[in-house]
């Protein structure tokens, strides 16, 4: 059976980008938001509704063969009362799991991944405790909600720890070493319904103000090994979640090892580069994934690179004129911070890139 | 001023794929089709009216900065009302010369473009006179509404001229000469509003019963200078028509030269292969000519090949399980002679598309 009417919590760019590459495969879309003119809105149905709306998801779930989400911080009854009807996918306890960030440290080292000292904390007595024993810097991080670097102090001094926590209005947090890392990669794979999966090449991410900037894939500098030992932990994960659909994992890379940051259960920024510049995109590989089809080759094409555009919109008719820029224009109002739209390139040389790549900074910078 | 509002007279898949490419750009679409659920509807919004419905037309006008259409049999009168209010491109100047064989044959004389002789039959003395002096074989063609091979007859003796032209119900046609050509090149080109004018690569198109099975791009064996008769043709046929947007010719390789067959005054099938096999497609350049934006780079980024699904619909298990396999799904219901579908392989090596290709076809044929 494949599975057509696919329902999406969300219809932000994630989601209109999930649109576009389903049209090609005959997939129609709904997109539940409870904004009036989400960006997704032009690739399918726009379900008016809050995310938290039991008449809403319900209404999804009766007029689709299968539902998923396009960001994690979701109500999970809402999502788990659809699941009651329709399959959603990544599961409701994947779902559970990555978007409380107590219960995704206690997943990842359970199951044997290297991630950073961490503690959790739901009280003053926990946050003490755990300054002390994990030591300065440290990171403080809301448990749930946090994305593009919000709902994060960092600790420099024991003393400051308490203000901090205030600050996330005392929210149930978890406190991490802070490493220091050479460089952020990021790994994005897919698992089918038949449990075969797919990874693209590491990614390697740059950010400003707590925001992706720029993604560079294949990363350089990634050794076989390197690649292997991502691909490990997410083969990994993925098998124990029984997870169906598109994956990210954030890492860290200290010396010649890997630490995961943070998980993504969905399609992700850093893997946007992949619509241009791998011979099957993130976003295409989801909906196969969804539909119950085989999933297509994850292989980069040449060297890409990914520049988001955030803020404010440089002058289309200047970006357009640079040779080889793909835009991907969200269709949003200018807001500091927001992101808008992105642009990838892709390049036959890496040196190729680099100079492309500098005329797309130069304008959108 | 960026024109994001665009109409599209007709809503099949050509404007499904314009409609994928636009969405990138934040273009917004209507298509007016009178089909209950053509292809494009999911990518825009569905106005559905007969094509030559003033009051449909209004409203689409009336909706839109620009008004496109994706097939020329259209109702000429309707597309120049449009045209008193909101812009219309290709211009109904265009249109009306294309539409029409004969005039498009005098056009091209007019030019001085290389195409088969040819006479306008309008009354069976016209007939009689063209075949004595055109002699056979000759080819009978209905001056409108032809495609995929309909409306055509191949006239071996001049004995049968007159049945022939009874089976297309003596409508005004052509008579051209059967011209025996080495195989079927097109070219793709857009032309901006600003002038510029970018050209695809030439493809070599594979022909059964009327209808395109297979193009590959860029076409083997082209040499620099055959491309750039190519070019030079249709630099001088676009500038003469002031034309803005995306634009196709159909040529007879015969020897060292191109012979025109014909023109398409619109994205082409022989051109679905430009959406992963050229830098910028053909649908993203027709849509950044109509927003006014500077085009893309219409270079070829490997060895391409678009095989056609004509009829039925090969398992989708078995098609997407074939490496670096593109489906474009147009979601139809299967009927003998209908485009459902196509496939684009692109490989950076002849040979690896050759058998990568075999695969497909394998599977298609």
């Amino acid at each position: 059976m494949i599975r057509r009417r696919i329902g999406v919590l969300g219809g932000g760019q994630l989601g209109q980008m999930l649109g576009q590459a389903g049209v090609s495969l005959a997939a129609e879309f709904i997109f539940l938001d409870p904004a009036e003119t989400p960006s997704a809105r032009h690739v399918g149905r726009h379900l008016r509704a809050g995310f938290a709306d039991a008449a809403g998801a319900a209404t999804l779930a009766a007029a689709c063969d299968v539902v998923t989400y396009e960001f994690e911080h979701l109500d999970l009854p809402t999502v788990q009362a659809i699941a009651t009807t329709t399959e959603v996918h990544p599961s409701p306890r994947a779902l559970k799991i990555v978007q409380d960030r107590i219960r995704q440290k206690e997943f990842l080292a359970a199951a044997g991944i290297a991630i950073a000292p961490f503690a959790a904390i739901t009280s003053a007595a926990d946050l003490t405790a755990a300054v002390a024993t994990l030591g300065t810097p440290c990171l403080l991080k809301t448990a749930r909600d946090g994305y593009d670097g919000k709902g994060q102090r960092l600790i420099r001094d024991p003393l400051h720890a308490a203000a901090a926590w205030a600050e996330l209005q005392q929210q149930r947090c978890v406190l991490e070493t802070f490493v220091t890392f050479s460089r952020e990669l990021s790994l994005v794979s897919t698992r089918g319904r038949d449990g075969a999966v797919v990874f693209h090449p590491l990614a390697v991410n740059h950010h400003r103000d707590g925001i992706l900037r720029l993604s560079r894939a294949p990363a350089p500098d990634v050794t076989a090994a390197l690649q292997t030992q991502a691909e490990t932990m997410a083969r990994r994960l993925l098998n124990e979640l029984a997870y169906v659909g598109t994956f990210t994992i954030e890492f860290f890379h200290v010396g010649d090892a890997l630490i995961v940051n943070e998980l993504a259960p969905r399609v992700h920024n850093s893997g946007h580069w992949t619509i241009e510049g791998a011979v099957t995109s993130q976003f295409e590989n989801h909906v196969r994934a969804l539909m119950g089809l085989p999933l297509g080759d994850p292989a980069a094409t040449g060297h890409a690179a990914m520049v988001n555009i955030v803020g404010t919109f440089p002058d289309r008719h200047r970006l357009l004129a640079l040779p080889g820029v793909h835009l991907h224009d969200y269709g949003k109002t200018e807001r500091p911070g927001r992101k808008l739209g992105h642009v990838t390139i892709v390049d036959p040389t890496a040196s190729g890139l680099e100079q492309r790549l500098a005329a797309v900074l130069a304008l959108i910078e």
